[in-house]
């Protein structure tokens, strides 16, 4: 035994001191409120204040009203868990930015769900509420699937629209876009510029020509960017902070079990959709993918409303956001499969099996509506469809793998100054001005971009355009090869590279450079902004430099021996230089998310490229040990740690060897801890706990000496349960004394004792002070806690709540502790 | 406080009593041998004996041969979890049969691990082993993943070869398969029956004609059938009894945390192989699926020992082994990422995001190596590969959610039949004659399939067959439509039905019957047999069957308000009965093993279809649906409670509101549980208790009278440490006090005492009586725990261990508590 663990410790004073620093202490969160969530508004805090008091009031008057006068509080069921059932609907039971408790809100989940199959018989409308409880889930995610398909739809359209709006307008119906507005007009005659006689580019429209068009083009594409850029900053900036940013940070912490109120609103929503068409409008180097998952969970969280079970049961509303992340990334690109494995790999924390399938039938559901609505006007889910089908060969694998590393190395470039740059942001006068900056950055990428065709195109058409081959309708600089056209099939094999080709290349140097420069300054400006389309841009660029460059390799030695099967007769050799930009995209992206499975299907899905599953599973195993060598941490989790979210990561190791002594409170030379005595306190001294402590539940012991555990009582439950005797049951005075024991001594002097039983928690979870914090880590992890009560031999020692065990990790990590956000 | 748990409930009496009933009894082993493992023979009984007593000889002299004489017993390291690696490599420690302690396993690898993180910068050598530690996981999978490719190779090969064999012979090289013969002979004159010159089928070879021909192609056919199938059961029979079924529920078991001995061994191994090429070449309607991940769970087995890490440490194997299943599946139908999510989905049980990445790499790299090997001898890595694009329409999702329901209905009936006859198989004298049996089956399976062309061509062939669409190529019945061949692309749109149409679609009708009721025999007999390719095979047939129909009816309405979308100008109609195939192979593979996302990725894998998602998403979710709501199981959890595994199912809720106290040992009227003092027992007191009671642990106890608990002590360790303390240290005597505790009474009268804090387990996972046993459930499945002890008040009530819970739930499930396995 520890001889250091001397009994001394374990000494309760008479008088319960005060310990106002102890686990979550709600007072400190106006002095934090600046260093946390970047971008709250005072007027949010104020709503957060104004819902708490609300809560408690409504809770005073309802849900103790059955009190009987037996002088025990009592509860209209006859478990613990039932009670919290019966706070009226739409108040959740956490406070925000706390930690939920899994194994409770589970098991009152069950307790709910045993209640009513017990009742099912009972009549009809039973058997009605029973199979609407069944099918509820179903239902949800079926609405959700549908309300992200539909955001999904409008947003697509809109900023198709905007985006266009850059380059002209539509001179008939001005709501109309580019490609509408020239389908309307049923006019096949295309200008140089693909447009039509009804689109009027702003140059048309002012009857300018030569270098005064460029430069009216010019100008308006830089004011329609500023315009939006502004606009979108603006939203976010005045209607909702919460809309910034690309929200999967955020969301994989509130999927870890953490309460951001608002942060899945309905103001959000808005505000993150509206503003998300104006930033990519904006032509900001940014994507829709992250603020689609954001918006999905928007729904997910609206709609759980409509299901007590899930909207009032924090831990059950967790599985439909996990489908709705599902269908954000489903809508996103056209990837159910991809959707249901990203959140699973990357968003999600715990993630049953059942999970898996309801989110696989809302990725479902949120593609099939998205498609239905066709906001791009073909028939393709797929984004970047590929109609080639040339085979690749095997020593192609070297430069797929150096891909693949350069994918990772990019990777961890990109997280390693984007997060220098927030850092800096968050720390410096820059921050003050979110609108200035995003106005700044939207100037400086219209400015660079326009010039340059490749940057000029949004991103996804400029992806779509690199992963494909030149075909023989392709006339671009890029399809620009010398080919023999007497050939059998010119366009199949590959060509020696002509001035356009050696054009282009340069120029998508440039825009290489350009664009993974410029998304490090975007990604985490105060405008919605997802990374994977930059990223993939980004990838896909470098991928089909390398690919030319592979081409023309073997274009000039078509006999070395290294070669020569890919090369069957003289000059009719095959390396598709646009696999090699699919095989960059992924890398990018991999690199820079730290995805795997979730990315290879995600690109299979993306380009129906099955048949080059090696090169594409290769290159994202490549990216992803370059990258994990570099730097462990994905862009996302990086964010998490910047921002201190109180995020217990599931896939990093505890390597350490403290044990659970080293981490609970109370520390060596702290004040005892607080506990509760089962039948010895009165009233009075319990209520002074309550007054001098801000702790969220005390232990109950046997006594003060034995210090034996016999059970946890939340201060919510002991507040509300004291407050409503004082009021309704006769005789309970100061004097009383509180009972947490099944009988009482039936002493017959002094005043009527309170029997507080049934709100006590006698499960909790416990360990030992032995226990070694990897296995503690693990109970927190997979179980989900809250806190642990830590013991020694029987005796009452300590306590654990997440917020030390977060703590604990950043400390041993080197990191400032009180960085991480309280929970 | 429960008034019925009182104090004498918790009274030691001064003499242990002997509970031999109680927890993990090795000694039953020999009683119920016979309803355990299905198909055990005496000869592994003796060796798994022969095993456990070398184990035990081997570790009394190694273990503890630095022992001190300052009176404790010495390890070589200062903790526990140490010790266990001191143990001589090869040497598991768990017994046969016997649940693995994750927790543990999981900290000794942990403290492994940082054992050489700690030496690393101590020289250039350690260096090394740190890299060769890190690494060896990657490197392990590397070789797991070669290893299943080159097996799976090596048996498409023989499978091809064999089954081509029931046919005909190569004359020229009669190691050839047909195909490889005709490429050989250079020979482009293909007869009826798709032979050449070099290729003689039996009746050719014999100069025979007509009927005569036939009889003895037919005769052959069964003759080579009866062959292969009596070899393949002679070869389980006598080699590797484990070698039989699909292996998938047995490896469930394991990799929730089960040791069976041998199931993954070399032996099994090889005569899996041999078996599935045998009994697939019998035309036995078994598929190749399931014993291909049993194959690569035995090259995962077999690898791991060569990397201690893995290969010691039986949680640590179940990362390989989870991989290996991934790669399992990756061969059997060139399906990479399908693999992983059945390995994540299906089979594994514990499944950290390392794990996913680790198998994603092996499945890779398993496939990669068999496309080298490339056994079929072309270069579509996708098997059933469909070279169509056509649409579908909205309202063709109406049949396929038929076809969807009709997959679900079929698997729930498979599975009822298939389990009732395993059952009768168990029960009854037919268990006694597996090959006769086998023989039967594949008597009745060849003589019925030979006359119906569509059940004579092997499965894959058939499922191949169907979901393609009929080509300008196509002459078979299959496609013997009236097609105007004026008509631009006639292929490309639908036609009315041939006679050769309406043959096909008796004789499928026919072949429908006859493989959903044979594969009910066929599935459970003993020899290796899976069932995904006859439940796809099953699928296809009915959805081609629907399909055709669906076609015609469009064809014969193509006015009709219903199909106007569908048929652009008269008679151009488009249905794809292919599709419905494809569709109907998903369904029927959903509905029997009721997987869902894994399914669609193969599915997705196995045909390119990609633009199809929707339709076998919606067919995918129905069948889940429609077969969940006749029957929770899918195949593989049937055959597992079948069989009695003690699989803690970690996708069923645990709904009942029994707690621990209800499920604890010892029950109330037994004897009370065997606890050892901390400091109050002679070594002779101990020894009693060891000799007396077969339990594996013991809890340590403050004192007889007060029950606190101080931690839990392994019986392998207490023997361990008595046995050589008495050896080798010196005033040990029956009559030393034994001391759990940090320090000793310095008494001077009296013998030495043993000290034994350090074989202690201090940090015992506890809960308390009160806890619902949904949280017990809960912590068993995601904690890997062997057993939790139960306390009250910080008072020792009892301990539960994971049979105990099985048995529960077996109990509350109305089934024999008895028949599940010990653990």
């Amino acid at each position: 035994m520890d001889p250091n663990i001397d009994n001394d410790y374990l000494k309760v004073l008479p008088n319960i001191k005060i310990n106002p620093e102890e686990f979550e202490e709600t007072a400190s969160w106006g002095r934090r409120s600046g260093s946390g969530l970047n971008g709250l508004t005072l007027g949010h805090r104020n709503s957060r204040v104004r819902h708490s008091s609300s809560d408690s009031e409504t809770n005073r008057t309802s849900t103790f009203t059955t009190a009987e006068d037996n002088g025990e509080v009592n509860y209209r069921s006859t478990n613990l868990m039932d009670t919290l059932d019966d706070l009226p609907p739409g108040i959740g039971q956490y406070d925000d930015f706390h930690t939920i408790d899994w194994l409770r809100d589970i098991a009152r989940d069950r307790m709910r769900h045993r209640h009513i199959i017990k009742k099912k018989n009972e009549g009809f409308w039973e058997r009605v509420k029973s199979a609407h409880d069944a099918w509820s889930g179903w239902v949800c995610v079926l609405l959700v699937g549908a309300a992200t398909g539909v955001c999904a739809g409008i947003i697509d359209i809109g900023t198709t629209w905007m985006s266009d709006l850059k380059g002209g307008i539509c001179t008939e119906a001005f709501w109309l876009n580019k490609e509408q507005c020239c389908w309307t007009g049923n006019d096949t005659t295309f200008d140089d510029e693909g447009g039509c006689n009804q689109w009027y580019t702003w140059s048309k429209l002012f009857h300018l020509a030569g270098p005064g068009s460029y430069i009216i083009s010019y100008l308006f594409f830089i004011l329609w960017a500023l315009l939006f850029g502004a606009l979108a900053a603006m939203f976010v900036r005045v209607f909702a902070p919460y809309a910034c940013g690309s929200g999967i940070p955020e969301i994989k912490t509130i999927l870890s079990g953490f309460i951001i109120r608002g942060y899945l609103g309905k103001w959000t929503l808005l505000v993150k959709s509206v503003g998300m068409m104006l930033a990519v409008s904006a032509g900001l180097s940014l994507g829709k993918e992250g603020p689609f998952v954001h918006v999905a969970s928007c729904c997910g969280n609206i709609f759980s409303y409509l299901f007590p079970k899930y909207g009032r049961n924090e831990a059950k509303k967790r599985e439909i956001l996990s489908a709705a992340s599902a269908a954000g990334v489903s809508v996103a690109f056209g990837a159910p499969v991809g959707g249901v494995l990203f959140s699973l790999e990357e968003v999600s924390y715990y993630f049953p099996l059942k999970t898996l399938w309801r989110s696989f039938f809302c990725a479902l559901v949120a593609a099939f509506v998205l498609r239905s609505i066709n906001p791009f006007g073909n028939d393709h889910l797929v984004m970047f469809y590929i109609d080639y089908y040339n085979p690749w060969y095997i020593q192609e694998l070297i430069p797929f793998i150096v891909i693949g590393a350069l994918g990772g190395l990019y990777g961890s470039f990109f997280i390693k100054f984007n997060i220098m740059w927030c850092r800096y942001r968050k720390t410096s006068a820059l921050g003050k001005y979110p609108i200035v900056e995003v106005l700044i950055v939207t100037f400086i990428t219209a400015l660079l971009s326009y010039p340059n065709s490749y940057t000029r195109m949004n991103s996804s058409e400029l992806i779509k355009l690199l992963v494909s081959r030149c075909g023989p309708g392709d006339n671009m600089e890029l399809c620009d090869y010398h080919r023999n056209l007497t050939k059998e099939d010119p366009f199949d094999s590959s060509a020696f590279a002509g001035s356009g080709v050696n054009t282009a290349l340069w120029k998508l140097a440039l825009a290489l450079i350009f664009k993974s420069l410029i998304t490090i300054w975007t990604f985490g400006m105060k405008v919605p902004c997802g990374l994977f389309i930059p990223s993939m841009a980004v990838g896909a660029i470098m991928g089909r430099l390398i690919g030319i460059g592979v081409e023309q390799l073997v274009m000039t030695y078509p006999n070395s021996p290294l070669f020569s099967n890919m090369c069957r007769t003289e000059g009719l050799c095959k390396v598709t230089p646009g696999l090699y930009a699919m095989v960059g995209a992924a890398a990018a992206l991999g690199g820079v998310t730290r995805m795997t499975v979730s990315l290879v299907v995600i690109m299979f899905e993306l380009t129906g490229a099955l048949p080059y599953i090696v090169p594409i599973m290769a290159a994202a195993i490549m990216s992803k040990w370059v990258g994990d060598a570099l730097g462990r941490e994905g862009i996302y989790d990086a964010h998490i740690r910047l921002n201190g979210y109180p995020y217990l990561d599931s896939k990093e190791e505890f390597t350490h060897t403290t044990i659970a002594a080293d981490v609970m409170r109370p520390r060596r030379n702290d004040p005892p801890l607080c506990a509760i005595t089962q039948d010895s306190m009165t009233v009075e001294e319990v209520e002074n706990v309550l007054r001098n402590t801000e702790h969220n539940g005390f232990p109950v012991v046997v006594s003060r000496e034995s210090q034996y555990l016999v059970g946890f009582v939340l201060r919510r439950d002991l507040n509300l349960a004291i407050s409503n005797a004082r009021k309704t049951l006769e005789g309970i005075v100061s004097n009383s004394l509180v009972y947490f024991t099944g009988h009482v001594q039936a002493s017959m002097h002094g005043p009527a004792p309170l029997k507080l039983r049934k709100i006590l928690d006698m499960a909790p979870v416990t360990i030992t002070d032995q226990t070694p914090m990897e296995t503690v880590v693990e109970m927190f992890r997979k179980l989900g806690l809250r806190q642990t009560l830590v013991t020694h031999n029987g005796r009452l020692l300590g306590i654990i709540t997440k917020k030390d065990v977060l703590r604990h990790i950043a400390q041993l990590e080197n990191q400032d502790p009180e960085s991480i956000l309280f929970n």
